[in-house]
């Protein structure tokens, strides 16, 4: 067995068994704490980070004559850092050649490789932080932990399930049957894992190391090479993430060319022609929809897993903990100013109220309860900053501005001034009371931090409208609140045939917006929201190919 | 656990077993012995089949007012069977109700279910052989072989796939987690396996069952509904599987919709608006590449699988068993008339001769040795209709006649006539030999009894172009004779590359042409001959998708 493999094979054994039994399970330390991560870990990467910025980011050895970069970060400065590009087909035939080697190691040698490239990953985790913060707005303990231990979680739960795959292909049997009365006919059959070829990994602004990772380790692990697109906005996190890689990669004899980066800008997109390129075999977008219905259109012939976006929902129907629940919805609004995926959008509740522990609360005592909830974790501006981080596009903030027109005002959106970061784009979340019959309001996906309360007849006039607008429009989460089974059973049905993940009752310190890797299906695959799951058996199964050789054995 | 799952369970487990070790098992006994299927089974089935004849077939509850059907035996005479038409719209929601409960089901009452089915057809084995024989043409114990054990090994394989799958899914888990100080957020998650939907299978003629199964056992295991859509030419032997198949769904309490048949005739084919259905979610296609491009092209948003069609290849560098290559590779060119999917179209061989056993053999020496296994099989018209069955369509039957044209004719081809079936529609493979040169002759697939053998300047020419064609035409099978490691080795390498199953010095009674279930896997999805391997991992694990629910408990 490699060396590197023996190293990580525990790991890789439990993170295996994890995904099998889906209980709570991490493999890297969410907790900054200095005892986990070193005493001076938090400091040098403060240091290194500044030491990166305004320069030319050094890929040793990686394609390409010039170099090109233009992010800014939400937090107001531009970061300065450019990044070595070269032409499609340059990337590609280098891509094509790293894979000779890469694609003939035995899943042993390249699951290996890669447990030790996220190893080293989760020691730059500080850094990431930076990187994620500035590049997509979010808070610095929120990147550090969905854009550090949470990513590589997901890394690993990639490299896992590829591996659990292989696994279960023998590489060699003896194979006998009686062909004649006299006659036995024996073939030693070997088979071989055998990758697809190129794969294209596009990344998104929001979570540019969270939604990269699956698809990128699920295609190394299979045996393909890989070539990241990043989103031009956050590029840093995965030049980062691809030079801890080519090391490590150079390191264990392979070329870094392994994995390759493909920076572009605004001004010149290089995504569309990467997508249609015919060396090209294998394709993980994360985006918008209007893009992702391009790539499923266009690049044909190809495998393309994506994760686009739709309509999450959250149904009230009734509750026995009416301050929680409020406080939990509150929270999953204004974190990261509604730019998760996973974010709530439309809150349906009854036009005549509900009853809760407190007594009756009628339609305005729900959303207002809601808005204070917020105004609560929002007042002081540098606490807010924890929660809200920054916006990361103009185009969000925009909406948001312009979001106030479509319903009734319940709250309005403000910008707070961080005092740590007074140039930060910010707005804290709008939200607008509407009837169920003003779709044309709330049946359109308003990404960022807006949300609408809708009066419905009754819960199940919720649950009915919230999956199917699940099943229209797509949805990557769905939450309800009822105290009676009757409520319960027929949003469980509901969801699950519109392929929604749904949480109930959640008063706690777990929220709709989260998904644990290990241990939930992130996407579902069954809905406009996206294509697949990151991560199950299909998002990997198809990666890789089986080809047999039989060899007779002389009687 | 539901009885039938509990009465199928150890065939269930040894079939997982058998996929994981892929050594020789099959579930069906493939032989005819009367000690296996009973004194009576072929007299019944011979009487069954005449009793079937000229009649509507008889598919009771099946929705669709008039009947269709215009099957004539490739040994000469009409079937005169009609089968039940509907509407595509009435098939699709007949299909969509039918889906309510069998989506529900657990997957261990599907897998009892579809064990139970299988077990049947197996018992209408020589009823099934009839079938086959007078819709594809295959001879009668090939049709009792292939189209019934070997067929069902293929159906338990996909089952076995499928619940090997769900089965990685646990049911329930309780998740626990510190998310604060002095709070633990413990959540009850449960995880459900949703169907797709409805599944349309598209079928062939030549292997009406056995090309068939692998898709539809697949997608019925996972929970989705299928519409089978046979082709016009060979509709009986799944109108026999969908029979036996109704009647045990309806005996375990399902809507025998579940299965719905979609019979067309040539006049009116109903493929490309099923394939364009919005209601259809999954497809699987075999048939020809042309027609297999569509359905890639137009079926958008749809899981689409396909077994087309190749050139395959067998590569002669040397060998250490003249005598025994030569009837081993004249027995694959034989058997059922060069009409599987795996039968060798191009011979690769040095047009200075190669090293034997038998001491130097120059290329028509080589060529000669071949064309005489043939005569040798064929000697006997009515022995020689064992191997060559009849000729499934005019079509082919009438490139045969144009083939003699394309090259200088090795072996021609005649009709030979048989005893007991006069009218039969016949053809004996005709050889031809050509130059590598000669491309537009041989780079092109000409599906029936034709091959070419091709000079090559020696063994690594005859692989580079023989894994050349697989990559750019597609191939399913591959064959090399030759007993140097070195070129060994390359062909493994090449062929791999290529995504084709190579078999090495086959000289005994196992023949390229052929696929074992459980061992082999046919079509890689590696090369243009297909999109998709029957059967995998990859084949099953996408046909269903999972959908969470988080509960929280109570602190």
């Amino acid at each position: 067995m490699p060396a590197l493999f023996e190293k990580h094979r525990p790991l890789l054994e439990q993170a295996i068994a994890a995904a099998r039994s889906r209980a709570n399970w991490s493999a890297y330390p969410e907790s900054q704490s200095p005892k986990i991560y070193g005493e001076d870990a938090k400091a040098n990467a403060d240091n290194a980070f500044e030491a990166l910025k305004g320069k030319p980011f050094d890929l040793p050895g990686h394609p390409g004559g010039k170099h090109v970069g233009g992010e800014v970060s939400p937090y107001g400065f531009a970061l300065g850092v450019t990044y070595p590009q070269a032409e499609v087909d340059v990337l590609v035939a280098a891509s094509k050649a790293a894979g000779a080697k890469w694609g003939a190691a035995s899943p042993e040698e390249r699951a290996g490789v890669l447990l030790e490239i996220i190893a080293r990953i989760n020691r730059a985790s500080f850094l990431m932080a930076h990187a994620v913060m500035h590049t997509s707005g979010q808070a610095y303990s929120m990147a550090f932990q969905a854009g550090g231990p949470h990513a590589q979680d997901r890394a690993l739960e990639a490299v896992a399930y590829a591996f659990d795959e292989m696994s279960r292909v023998p590489g060699a049997v003896r194979w006998s049957k009686q062909t004649g009365k006299d006659q036995v006919t024996t073939l030693d059959k070997t088979f071989r894992i055998v990758p697809r070829g190129v794969a294209l990994v596009i990344g998104c602004a929001t979570f540019p190391t969270w939604n990269t990772y699956p698809g990128m380790f699920a295609s190394l692990a299979t045996g393909n090479t890989v070539i990241v697109k990043p989103h031009p906005g956050a590029i840093l996190p995965l030049a980062l993430t691809l030079g801890i890689a080519r090391e490590a990669l150079a390191e264990a004899g392979f070329d870094p060319n392994v994995v390759l980066l493909a920076p572009d800008t605004i001004d010149r997109p290089l995504t569309k022609e990467l997508a249609l390129h015919p060396g090209i075999g294998i394709i993980d977008f994360t985006g918008s929809p209007v893009f992702g219905a391009w790539v499923r259109e266009n690049a044909k012939g190809k495998l393309v897993y994506t994760e686009e976006a739709g309509l999450n929902s959250i149904v009230i129907a009734s509750t026995d903990n009416f301050r929680a629940m409020a406080t939990n919805i509150a929270f999953s609004l204004t974190l990261y100013s509604g730019q998760m995926c996973t974010a709530p959008q439309n809150i349906f509740v009854p036009a005549g109220g509900i009853e809760t522990d407190q007594g009756h609360k009628s339609f305005d005592e729900v959303a207002d309860a809601i808005k204070s909830g917020i105004d609560k974790l929002l007042a002081d501006p540098d606490r807010a900053s924890a929660f809200l981080g920054a916006v990361q596009s103009e185009a969000t903030a925009q909406r948001v501005k312009e979001a106030a027109k479509l319903g009734r005002v319940v709250r309005s959106s403000d910008s707070p001034v961080y005092s740590a970061a007074p140039g930060a784009r910010t707005a804290s979340p709008i939200i607008l009371a509407v009837d169920a019959a003003d779709e044309p309001a709330y049946m359109a996906e308003r990404f960022g931090p807006i949300s609408f309360v809708i009066a419905v007849r009754d819960g199940g006039d919720g649950i009915a409208r919230a999956a199917a607008a699940a099943r229209q429009h797509g949805a990557i989460s769905a939450a309800l609140y009822a105290t009676d089974e009757a409520t319960i059973d027929r949003a469980i049905g509901a969801f699950a045939e519109a392929g929604v993940t749904l949480s109930i009752n959640l008063t706690g310190g777990v929220f709709v917006n989260q998904n644990a890797a290990f241990s939930d299906f992130h996407v579902t695959g069954a809905n406009p929201a996206g294509n697949a799951c990151l991560t199950d058996a299909a998002f990997v199964s198809n990666r890789f190919r089986v080809v047999g050789t039989k060899r007779q054995v002389a009687a």
